[in-house]
């Protein structure tokens, strides 16, 4: 099965460098900023397509809501975004990424990650590790903040002013707009830690599974524990930043 | 000429590959994260003796040193940063730039920014456009402030308070940490602007004149003209978003 599914999301990146030759229709949705294009749709319903075709009792959470509502974990789920970082597809035609991930009963089996341009596809199985283009990724390195490098939405300084201080402490800030492909650069040690702002399950799921197989880790700033049918910001991080990033991320009091 | 210069920019990209096997020797230079290796030195050795074979009478200004003292810019000059990008060359291996400029009198005739990593050869030529990988970029789109993507170094907001105004009313905001590749990404429209934090001739001068063949706009935040052989604070844009960005960019009064 994972195998097949492996195909589908080289298919899936096939189809969609081809679309990038042509004119995008792009929508918004929720805001200006939040962007939908015609391939994000069509990615989508090709995945829908396959999972109902091949595991029909399985159920679908993607984020286009082609698919089923999910209320809850139970059985085998689909956790889809056929398109994440859409305004880097739109605006960039590179650094965007397929994020999939398949959960039994609210425990992750698999998640991928395939960034499409740079084809690089980041894979992880519960239990047995992670790894990009079949290569085994390194457990993470424990970095003292001053020689780390964290990616986070620059406009989240102005929700979490503790933020100043990693600013100033870390090594290097960068930005990339795309949350699944932060999170597997967490996982491979581009990057050491990534804040997002307010996300949800199809962002971050396969992103998930591939940082925690190589012992990174992800928790909710607000609960901790991650509630994947609600929108969440999280930490992701090697171990050894967490207690300086979850202080950074206070909610200051009004 | 210009042919002989993009084989050596491709025989260094090789080479640096190769050497993004072995162990790095990182050292630090002005301060912690101010970095440079051992892959660095060789590769503007290897430009080096390669411009004072071919070109013995040409001066060469290179990030590391190795090469003349510069003090003027009459007759030909090669400016060259072997990697900008070092920060991400070390904890990525990717996201860094070969950036090499050669300018005749103080007027440049060819830039050369080539991310060795995606080979992507950023090229162009003073008078004749600029090129990605041997393809001709469009002029620069205008576009809104309300839907521009825009990079700057993060910590950069803490010195220029007025940029605030930018990150919430620009579409995305970028942090790359490579200016020569962030000042192409402008260039192919990937990025509308880059704002630099403080920066010298090697990192800049092969991405202005590739910035400036596709229209657009490269300044001094302080003195508008750029001055080559100080170190100097840029704005990088498509012309429409010059004076919001200027604005933003003033230097608070204490």
């Amino acid at each position: 099965m994972k195998q097949i599914v492996e195909t589908w999301v080289y298919e899936a990146g096939e189809n969609i460098r081809k679309r990038l030759t042509e004119t995008l229709q792009v929508e918004t949705k929720a805001h200006a900023n939040d962007l939908v294009t015609n391939v994000d749709r069509e990615t989508e319903e090709f995945f829908v397509g396959k999972i109902k075709e091949y595991y029909p009792d399985d159920k679908v959470l993607g984020e286009e809501g082609i698919s089923d509502e999910v209320t809850d974990l139970t059985g085998r789920v689909w956790i889809i975004d056929p398109i994440d970082g859409t305004m880097n597809f739109v605006h960039q035609k590179q650094f965007f990424a397929i994020s999939l991930a398949v959960y039994q009963d609210g425990e992750a089996l698999w998640g991928f990650v395939y960034d499409v341009m740079h084809d690089e596809l980041f894979f992880a199985e519960h239990g047995k590790g992670a790894y990009l283009n079949g290569e085994r990724l390194s457990p993470l390195k424990e970095v003292p903040l001053s020689e780390a490098i964290i990616s986070f939405n620059t406009d989240y300084l102005y929700e979490r002013p503790g933020l100043e201080l990693i600013v100033k402490k870390a090594r290097g800030i960068r930005a990339y707009g795309a949350c699944s492909l932060e999170m597997a650069y967490v996982a491979k040690g581009r990057l050491d830690a990534f804040v997002s702002d307010s996300i949800s399950a199809w962002d971050y799921c396969a992103g998930k599974l591939i940082v925690e197989e190589v012992g990174g880790t992800v928790i909710s700033q607000i609960h901790n524990q991650v509630e994947y049918l609600k929108k969440e910001q999280l930490i992701v991080a090697t171990p050894s930043l967490l207690s300086d990033l979850q202080n950074a991320c206070q909610i200051p009091s009004k």
